[in-house]
């Protein structure tokens, strides 16, 4: 059941709901139209269809391999990673100056879906790439940027992020690796770290590292920590590649899932480093390309979802058994099921709805760079903070979930994995973990995002939701609308409850007991405002007769599935934000059973 | 991280919560006392930690194997399995006359978690053997009893259930494997069967395969089928084993889980068998047991459960990292962030919850065969009717949530193999599936289970709900009383808005609509009943000085976090309950992307 990249509904997400045109209209992209927006959706939907789908289970299957100090990617990889590089892909928003195209985030993010949903592990090669270009067109000397931007840019090396150890995951503060100088402006870098995705591999010739590691002089904890850039090759000023560096894997980890992304455990013995940027402010560095690199996460929760759902829908329309109670048919195709409808109808309505937010943030961190004034950027900045763990945490939720229902309407072929169902369920499990898990991203959403701005921008967002609620009106009667309107107002709700009890010192654990409850509410009912959105939009297209109608009409009626089976959740979510840190510490370790 | 057999939990919920000394009151049981309950725990945990515990992981990392005809159990499960059988723990509810022991089925369920949690892939072979025990039990022949009884429940030789075709999952009906008289009062069995869990192992010298097969002469559909006994090896009429039958294993599935269960592709070629009970009633025999199978597979959702709960939290309390905004502490073990404290106390409240459903509906079965009036035995029998499919579905979907947050709380840890976390992930996600999909058992629900008795058992049950209510706002104030308050009124609202459209031969697709929230609906409720009953019985405790303080106060601290986080989602279902078949109608396959 080969993928089909969905860009209709992609495209349907970016314009009709996400708003690109306004990222347009700031003129910040001149070579951007919706003419290119369509080339390359269409562009990267044909590759991830005809050259990433076909390794997926293959590379699941044979994995990549450590020997002898060095990880060989799967079978095909290679060859693949190549193209990729070749038709451009590693480039879509990197400058002009180094080569890349300059394209809108959000733009970048839709094709990416597609590689997603064709090739996990594969995507997290370039996506890893992406950050390490980030990274380094924010903070690089102007020397970094010559000597590697431009080969990273073309895909010619790639790039890894090298950031926890063993004792450091979610406190990268408790990091011990060192480094140390060597007296002619380069570093000495000391120290074993874990969980380095592709960190290793032969699909390129070299591979630069972004590492975090501590100064000889350096404060303990977080403001101790520095960025160095170590090459896997010496770089020479002809920029042709000299000595290998020391460093190298010294395994790969045995994964659940995504087995052709190799997860290396590095070793850097005296690995020569340059710093990127300023010294103790590795983390800070870090945290600036942070929020492209957790929405990145939040993507591939909705490629992963996207795959999962086509092969479960194929096999649904594929599989007869039972009697239709709409047809009457025997041995009728199981879609023809009301339970295994309404599955597939949710899947299909959180994933548009997940797509759409992630989206949406895309587009407002493109306009929080590039809005007109300094108060729109201020205001789509702090769009872009509060949506950004929303987007990656609640879209991997979604990742995982539908990859399950996906199982769920195998039957019993769900658990066999030649089935292919079980692989997606295997590979989206790594999403709401890794960029910070997913409950590191609620303590984000209400320990830094809400209040930063005295929660402007929540309520910001409560104030467009009740815009949309009034045109909703015009559309829906009866329960689609006052399930939106109980939602928003669980929303303002919670957002106060939230806000009081930040205000109050002593309540930080009751904040923290609210803060996956507050996320999950967010992304139930920001969800159901994108397919609101969405509805709205397509019988605008539908009054005007520009569109598939029938395509239009499932956009009005996703709404209402999602606004029956997802926004209700609402009211159970704000009981939980509610609960209190008291509770919680009620319950001791001899309570849990210690 | 080894497994701790949680007996006084057990214990707790078998007695304080399911009522099992109601079963002992019957009379029906003389073999049974509170010693008896507390001594079989105490030796099916020994055993289950002891024994089959280690042998989980390396059964996954082994399986079983296939080669040449026969399948070879992973290394350690034949010896276990001797044991096993030695310990008497195959024969804990056979009769007596047959070698067993003739205690509660409650009793049985209980012993069992422990095996499941402590090696699920292992507890399938017996399991297995149970129900085919039940089965001649129910309808074999004297002779057939008297041969094959005594040794399946000696554990001697093992059963296997033979229901599954490619053709024929779901609906059995549709099943061709055909029984053809030989002349001398046996039949030669023919056709291919799949997904035979435990089909053929080394680990006993016979197995007894229940097959269903249609007669020459048999009506199509679900009403031609027929149950036929198939031995592995003939049995003599000395009872010793004799030739080797013409049906043999030509393959194992390679799963995503359970990988020491062999699930064999068996192929009959003119098998020599003996019909079970009345010709064309296959099916409805099988549904006599069914009840029992699906409630097994409940406790597996529960087993597996607490097995990943328990490696959680052994790993919260090891693993340190960041400050403590309890105590302060720094570099603390991750138990002390408030949102792995919550995860955790979540985890333990639903895992309580559904022990305490799948023990009730055991109850229910004990009463609804011994209970001293035939009033009392249908009221039971309406109970366990009701409550078999809930304990089958919410238990499984409880398993694996929460075998997922299992993984959640071991961050990065949790995606890597060797850490264990992943396998009950990987486990879990068939118990969903088998013995009828949850999907199935939803459609049980409301399309049998609910109106059988023209609602009788569902208001019955809210009848015993609002009665703990009432003796609940005894013990709590506020919302903790008035969450389940509202809680019931929506299982109240649902089943009246169900039992409205069971009346209207119309509305078949708006109750099949509803099937799946109103199967959640239920389960959050009675499981939050469940808790309310365990927390009247602590406080009860506490006040007679009767029980461990600290752990009793800990029953009632649950019921709150259960009330908090899992209540509500009660008017969550009960909207999605009402969402009708019409709407799903309209979600084509065009608009779902076909």
């Amino acid at each position: 059941m080969p993928y089909r990249a969905p860009v209709r509904d992609i495209a349907f997400s970016l314009t009709a709901v996400a708003g690109i045109e306004d990222v347009a209209a700031t003129g910040g992209f001149p070579d951007y139209d919706a003419d290119l927006l369509a080339a390359v959706l269409e562009a990267a939907g044909q590759f991830s269809e005809e050259v990433l789908a076909p390794l997926n289970r293959p590379g699941d299957l044979a994995g990549s391999k450590y020997a002898n100090g060095s990880v060989t990617a799967a079978p095909g990889f290679a060859d693949a990673y190549r193209q990729f590089a070749e038709g451009g892909w590693t480039g879509l928003t990197a400058s002009a100056h180094a080569g890349g195209q300059a394209l809108p985030k959000a733009l970048e993010l839709a094709a990416y879906e597609t590689v997603q949903s064709a090739n996990m592990a594969f995507a997290l090669c370039p996506m890893l790439s992406l950050a390490a270009i980030e990274a380094l067109e924010q903070v690089g000397t102007e020397h970094q940027k010559a000597t590697y931007l431009p080969k990273l840019v073309s895909g010619e090396w790639t790039g890894a992020m090298v950031l926890t150890e063993p004792g450091a995951g979610s406190d990268l503060g408790a990091l011990t690796a060192t480094a140390t100088p060597n007296g002619d402006g380069t570093y000495a870098l000391n120290g074993q770290k874990i969980f380095i995705t592709w960190g290793d591999h032969d699909a390129t010739d070299n591979i630069v590292h972004l590492v975090l590691a501590r100064l000889p002089d350096a404060p303990a904890g977080p403001k101790g920590i520095s960025l160095f850039l170590a090459s896997k090759f010496e770089v020479k000023d002809d920029g042709s590649l000299g000595g290998r560096n020391d460093f190298r894997p010294v395994g790969v980890e045995h994964k659940l899932g995504i087995h052709a992304s190799p997860t290396c455990v590095m070793s850097y013995e005296g690995a020569r480093a340059e710093l990127v940027g300023q010294p103790n402010q590795g983390l800070a560095h870090m945290f600036v390309m942070m929020n492209n690199a957790r929405l990145a996460v939040g993507v591939q929760g909705v490629g992963v979802a996207e795959g999962a759902y086509q092969h479960a829908l194929a096999y649904a329309l594929e599989r007869r058994q039972g009697r239709s109670i709409w047809t009457g048919e025997a041995n009728a195709p199981i879609i023809d099921h009301p339970d295994i409808r309404r599955t597939l109808a949710v899947m299909k309505s959180r994933i548009e709805a997940a797509r759409a937010i992630c989206f949406a943030t895309g587009v407002a961190a493109d306009l929080a760079q590039h809005a007109g004034s300094e108060d729109d950027r201020r205001k789509w900045k702090g769009r872009e903070d509060l949506f950004v763990p929303i987007a990656k945490a609640w879209s991997t939720d979604v990742g995982c979930d539908v990859a399950s229902m996906g199982v769920q309407i195998h039957g019993g072929m769900g658990f066999i994995e030649e089935t292919g169902a079980a692989q997606y369920y295997r590979d989206a499990r790594i999403t709401p973990i890794y960029e910070g898990t997913n409950g590191i991203q609620a303590m984000d959403l209400v320990g830094r995002k809400l209040s930063q701005d005295g929660g402007a921008s929540a309520k910001a967002l409560i104030a467009d939701m009740k815009a949309t609620l009034k045109d909703l009106s015009g559309l829906y009667a009866g329960k689609p609308v006052e399930r939106f309107a109980a939602a928003i107002e669980a929303v303002e709700d919670a957002t106060h409850w939230l806000l009081d009890a930040k205000a109050d010192a002593a309540r930080g654990a009751d904040v923290l007991a609210a803060a996956d409850a507050y996320l999950k509410l967010l992304g139930d009912v920001v969800g159901g405002w994108m397919l609101a959105k969405g509805a709205l939009a397509a019988k605008a297209r539908l009054d005007t007769g520009d569109g598939d109608p029938a395509w239009l009409k499932g956009k009005m009626d996703l709404y209402e599935v999602y606004a029956a089976n997802t926004l209700g959740h609402a009211s159970s979510r704000l009981a939980a934000v509610g609960q209190g840190g008291e509770l919680l510490s009620r319950i001791t370790p001899e309570v849990l059973g210690a």
